[in-house]
């Protein structure tokens, strides 16, 4: 054994001194918002101690799988998740990612049927959906085919390209798409995407539907029978006020045995095997700080859902506002129905060529007025959300995009009019 | 949309009342102990606000991956973390389990070179590998077998073995393993594997080499190039004082590319690729609080793995300690290498037909004495670990069992010899 290693790290004293610059600011990180965790539900991590130890969910485990854990209630956790989402069985995941994938394998197993199946190894999803889901089919071995959507301003899906999709891949390879999926909300504009039609569509077809509702699901209601879903993936850090890595994968009827099914691997040699473990979620998918987060964080999540449309009024009122500066306009569906809003924001970049700090003037003036959250360097368009401020802090955000673009509407004498 | 699910929810508060009634507990479970996190990191943790939200490194991600992030310097600590292993790469990953399957699929990617590949879909791994090297195997597709242990109570592997079966496997298929693996330090005996001989084994045949150091990077010294090792695989909450969910993957040479290769599919529709995401890192493994804790951790971690022959000298004393309760034996090798141990106590067991708790009477008592970690219900076999304790709690650990069997042998009038 030796230790050369060791001596190549320059300073690793510089990893206590690491600051968190931004502990007090109002977010508007349009990830980050339905993430942020209670106050309350921060003091009792700490107070508590559920941060002492990595497997600080584990005292009590009996069963080797977290799932199964009776004291933190997770196994009674899980059914309260599966519930509220209107499924039947829930499992935490490495995030809605981890989620996506363990749908995606799934699919994936039944176009290998007997080399009978029906489905082909193609995955029908919306033209809007998030790179998560296009990476969960490449390591799935699954293609990945869209429909269009409408294309600029509002980006729109229509249900029925779909189906003509679903025709074109049946007439192609003789088969069906072995996954349909829809992306509840869109992470580029925040518009809700057609999942009631589609999962008519699917249910017409026999092809299994998932949706991916990590935007929504914890923040605005969600009901994965409205859908007609076989699947819903949940972020936790993203929509359910918890810390991550952590997401959900609720599903129901046939499929809860399918993609939750235990381990069949036999290791030659010592015969061993593991038929408890599940073998989507890696066995156990541990859960740590965040599962215990996100169950603190849970009647939080209940109540707030109850006041989505309060939370969709601020963002119309904040859409209509920034409107007022000359140029900028919403990107995606009017009205729009979710907290996620993206603006085209031409007065921006024409500061920015004029600003010493380019593209990055932006989110630095926002910085210096408590406010992170915009991306660093854009400033053609700007993605945010305001989820869960209150009215003093969204007025604060609207008023400081106000006095940046007059402040500097005035510095360089640019002719664009501002409120 | 509905709200029905949520009124299915009974008393959603209780989850608010959700207490840790080990917070001041000494922790002796063994997949924790090495996972501790340092009083002052957890302190750090709270007051930076770093439990703020979910993506809590995120806010100056520029390029959407979170291993290119500056600040904080998640890019600098990887660095760190492949140099302290004695790598050239590291990713941080979602558990050791999510680092080994990356490795599993990038195995099973080269069994289906054009057909022509001299690797057959079979990972060759030691017998006392985690069941987590087995799942990740059976989730890459691939087959798992073993080279037989020496048996109790030893149980000890030898690198012969592994030679054999490679034999043995090309005989059959025409072609070799498509990765060896050796569990550096076994999660049932604590036994040291024979890591460094079937690295030379493995570079002899030319088969990729993996080890499992779930038990072992960030107790003790490991260096990757003492095993020739082409991948290590590493857990941050089982060994490196951090929070969980988290994990590396370090790999060196040719297998950097191949490993966290970037995505490649295509969205037929849009024609959208994704060419910075890693691909079996499922495009960026998030890291969030528990990414903190471990950069936080580093250092101690660092410091920590120098001290390890007095910890070893602890775990010696505290087995010549306990072994002198009659019956009670170590299992695995001896002299010990490591702070996971693995007792028969029959004693305990012989208690347990006598006491109305049952098999439970031993971790009660424990608990009851402010020790926490043997798992409940079990007797005639224990495990623990005493890593990191002060002299000062180890012998209050070793008391503690003194004081439960002495009570229990004269309550229950067994013939046995007490200390």
């Amino acid at each position: 054994m030796r230790l050369v290693a060791v001596s190549k790290i320059e300073n690793p004293q510089k990893y206590l001194s690491l600051r968190n610059d931004y502990k007090s600011h109002i977010i508007v990180q349009a990830i980050m918002t339905g993430g942020i965790v209670p106050d309350e539900v921060q003091k009792k991590l700490s107070e508590e101690g559920w941060t002492r130890t990595g497997y600080t969910l584990c005292f009590d485990c009996m069963k080797g799988r977290s799932d199964l854990i009776a004291k933190p209630p997770v196994g009674a956790f899980l059914e309260d998740i599966a519930s509220f989402f209107g499924g039947e069985q829930a499992q935490h995941t490495f995030g809605c990612r981890a989620a996506q994938f363990a749908v995606m394998k799934t699919a994936s197993e039944m176009t290998r049927e007997d080399g009978e199946s029906k489905f082909a190894p193609v995955v029908l999803a919306d033209p809007l959906c998030h790179y998560t889901t296009a990476l969960a089919a490449e390591a799935a071995g699954l293609q990945l085919t869209e429909p269009p959507h409408i294309g600029h301003p509002e980006y729109k899906v229509e249900a029925e390209g779909f189906r003509q999709k679903i025709e074109e891949i049946r007439r192609k390879t003789g088969k069906l798409p072995c996954l349909v999926m829809v992306t509840h909300v869109d992470p580029y504009h925040g518009n809700v995407g057609p999942a009631e039609k589609v999962g008519v569509i699917a249910e017409e077809y026999g092809v299994p539907y998932m949706i991916n509702a990590a935007y929504t699901a914890g923040v605005m209601p969600v009901d994965m029978r409205d859908f007609k879903a076989d699947f819903l993936t949940v972020s936790a850090h993203k929509s359910m006020a918890s810390l991550g890595p952590l997401g959900f994968l609720v599903t129901r009827g046939e499929w809860v045995e399918k993609v939750f099914r235990c381990s069949k691997i036999v290791a030659e040699g010592t015969g061993r095997t593991w038929k408890n473990k599940i073998l989507n979620v890696f066995g156990c998918s541990i859960g740590g700080v965040p599962l215990i987060s996100s169950m603190y964080a849970f009647p939080y999540v209940i109540e707030r859902v109850k006041k989505w449309k309060t939370e969709l009024e601020k963002t119309q009122w904040f859409i209509q506002q920034i409107e007022k500066i000359e140029g900028v306009r919403l990107m995606g569906e009017k009205p729009h129905k979710h907290h996620l809003m993206h603006f085209e924001t031409p007065v921006f970049w024409e500061i920015s060529q004029h600003h010493k700090r380019k593209g990055f003037f932006l989110a630095d003036e926002m910085i210096s007025r408590g406010i992170v959250g915009l991306q660093r360097g854009l400033t053609k368009n700007i993605k945010l959300s305001l989820y869960g401020l209150g009215w003093d802090e969204v007025k604060r955000v609207r008023d400081s995009f106000y006095e940046v673009v007059d402040r500097y509407v005035k510095e360089f004498k640019l002719d664009y009019n501002v409120p």
